[in-house]
């Protein structure tokens, strides 16, 4: 019986015998009694197993080690201590697989960096045993939202031609043998002889696949890996991570905006409900007050305001910038925590000088600004980013003309504008960074079960 | 309002003034009518729109073309025609985004092999509406079940130094410029200035990394993107595809059986509930059966026997055989095809010869066979492969350096046997081969929005 079950049913299971099967977390010996600390990872708690000095087995029991598996056969007791609820009270404890003493997880704090290092067994521990089950839990939450509204999920390639929109570097993708590589008459690497025939990458975005499918099912979202090369050393970058991207035809930026703010709100509200231990402990031990944190932003209502507006705000601010807000200019760290404590909870920025933002977002009329989205969320940072896309095929053309972009390869996403194209939007969201947000963990590093960073590929 | 919505609550919303947004599917003009099939994607069903001579712009909505995007105001109405149950008779239709007429898709019958060059319009016909859907359903369908029973989901790295279990050839991944490539002292490339430091390639499989988190959590499963770099131009075969890798602890053979056979059940009858439309639209053009095919699943016992039984069995029927069976040998297409009619439902294949299978695969006592289990499905083939794992250290190790597999860089994978090691078992199943049983689709490029093949990397 899982850990979980004994749980959730304990009233009923009072008084009964149960076998569980798991590892021991913790294990305090006493002359005449012994308390193991069972886990078996299909939930949060442990719970005490205690076994007395009347067992045959006592004195090899009280040899068992921590992080050993074990098969434990007793009765399901209330128990005696206060805060524990129920204890197992142990016939028969066999082991099952030994764990000797230079096991690098024992029951004390580790350090985060150490644990890094020790990422096939960190998930053993307390912190990651909340963390990768939230992790688990926000990701069927977002599934779940997005088909409850009938969105349609769409996997898109990881490997491919694009540059997608220029977002970051790109990892090249080759069967090519690099010692004795394949050139052409002109000496240049011949890559008709690659395994796809020209020279391929891996994806930084979703988005434009998503697009295209977008005007065959109105409504989809991607979920899946995404790639960056860039040679980033912070808290907040990966090489490899997972993003969210919805696309929503017949959907403007406002309708885009009543979508971030219901699915965050959903997803948020999911997490608390789902993984209430997870998030107790992290509330205690990782961020205190993250739980308060959370529910004010389901209580908030998202402000929405341009970026124009925004510079003006800043500028009138009594506070000395290191970075002066500047309209046509991007939005510093210490403007966006401005602007989050000035409304109090999340804010939409909109309306954002067109050369700071990308080729493909609608362009408004003041031929200035695109019709372009970041929200901003209180602790977080930047936490979305969307906008319209460019629904006219002539300015988009125009765009990646002025941009001096090659429209070779994505002739087919130009089309989409010209075959019963229509006005659509959608956003995208690193899903490490809102289980940052989610945890209060600050390291992407330990928010991804084997992260890969610059000259980190382990496990 | 979404089209989706209109048919789920048409006995409501008869009488009553409806706007929707979405495309023309197909459009008969007649002097005093005229009559569009309007489709938003919402759901697998059209609309018909009907439009009377009455309407002021009668004239230009007589020109407009398929495929364009309109809006349409209306009031919806019982349908006078047989069969179809509702329609929507227009006041107000107004054209969103116009579609030339060379559109290539036409309300006729295109060839597969002609919607494959059009990926990204081929989401708006009829059959990949359908087959689409249903690949979000099923994922989704395959979340749920896994979630409800407490598995947790966890992201395993695309980017690996690892070659896997040798499934097969890996595609490299790479920073290095290849025209000039940097060379180390003894004139070898340098892969220390490569972007992870060393040699790393794109995964073949999540399931190492998956035994590391069941070791934590008992019961895990991943569901992600594998690569494999063959250049085989089969049906069956992609470049890029989805496999889902459950992974349980506390887990023997017999258990991981019970497992796939409830998990195949649980989504096919969820496929067959959520997407009723779709399947019959299936059975009727795609693959006439299909539900029959299916829901002989649904009643069916697996079977379960070894493959030493197997082999007694296929040696002594009468049939003449292209490949002869044998003992220790691998089976033949023919081979299951012969075993799931004898047996008139899927079968279990348990006990295989250990050198035909992987080296993490449970030694059985025999000294031949391995505790792996392939499953074959009347229709489909192999759906899953699977095994307990061998949980002996010295075994695992042994069994390594047998194969001549280098241990380093897999220390940690040992380990797992070292640290609390305890039987457990797993299999994967690839997404894309329980797709092409679902809708009866023949080729694996035909269920990938946009698939990766030898040569072919578009979109």
């Amino acid at each position: 019986m899982n850990v979980d079950e004994i749980l959730n049913r304990k009233d009923q299971l009072i008084g009964q015998e149960i076998v569980v099967e798991g590892w021991i977390r913790n294990h305090r010996k006493q002359k005449e009694f012994g308390f193991i600390s069972f886990a078996d990872g299909t939930c949060f708690s442990t719970v005490q197993v205690v076994y007395e000095k009347t067992l045959p087995s006592f004195e090899e029991i009280q040899k068992l080690h921590i992080g050993s598996s074990v098969c434990i056969v007793g009765t399901l007791v209330k128990s005696p201590k206060q805060g524990q609820e129920v204890e197992i009270v142990a016939k028969e404890i066999t082991l099952k697989g030994d764990c000797p003493e230079d096991y690098p997880i024992q029951p004390k704090r580790h350090s985060v960096e150490f644990l890094r290092e020790q990422a096939y067994l960190r998930p053993r521990t307390n912190l990651f045993q909340a963390v990768f089950r939230i992790r688990s839990v926000a990701s069927f939450a977002i599934h779940t939202y997005f088909q409850e509204k009938g969105f349609l999920y769409v996997t898109t390639p990881l490997i491919t031609a694009n540059d997608g929109e220029g977002a970051g570097e790109m990892f090249q993708v080759t069967t090519l043998p690099l010692s004795h590589l394949p050139k052409d008459e002109k000496e240049k690497i011949d890559y008709k002889k690659d395994f796809f025939g020209e020279k391929v990458g891996l994806t930084v975005t979703g988005q434009l696949e998503a697009e295209a499918f977008a005007h065959a099912f109105k409504n989809v979202y991607t979920f899946g890996p995404t790639f960056r090369a860039e040679n980033s050393n912070t808290q907040k970058h990966a090489s490899e991570f997972w993003m969210i991207e919805p696309e929503m035809c017949f959907c403007d930026l406002n309708g885009l905006m009543d979508i971030e703010e219901d699915m965050l709100k959903y997803v948020v509200r999911y997490v608390m409900e789902h993984a209430k231990e997870e998030m107790q402990f992290l509330d205690q031990f990782v961020e205190k007050g993250l739980l308060d944190k959370l529910n004010r932003l389901l209580e908030s209502k998202f402000t929405r305001i341009t970026h124009h507006d925004v510079i003006t705000l800043l500028k009138k601010a009594d506070i000395k910038w290191q970075f002066q807000p500047e309209y046509g200019q991007d939005l510093a760290t210490e403007h966006e925590k401005y602007l989050t404590e000035y409304f109090k909870g999340p804010v939409f920025v909109t309306d954002w000088p067109k050369d700071i933002k990308a080729f493909y977002m609608k362009q408004n009329e003041d031929g200035e600004t695109v019709a372009a989205v970041d929200l901003e969320v209180p602790g977080a940072g930047e936490l979305m980013g969307g906008s319209q896309r460019e629904e006219n095929y002539e300015k988009l053309f125009n765009r990646m003309q002025q941009l001096g972009m090659k429209t070779e390869g994505l002739e087919w996403y130009l089309n989409l504008r010209k075959y019963g194209g229509c006005i659509h939007s959608g956003f995208g969201m690193g899903f490490e960074r809102l289980l940052i947000y989610l945890t209060g963990v600050e390291n992407i590093r330990d928010v991804i079960p084997f992260p890969r960073t610059p000259g980190n590929c382990e496990f």
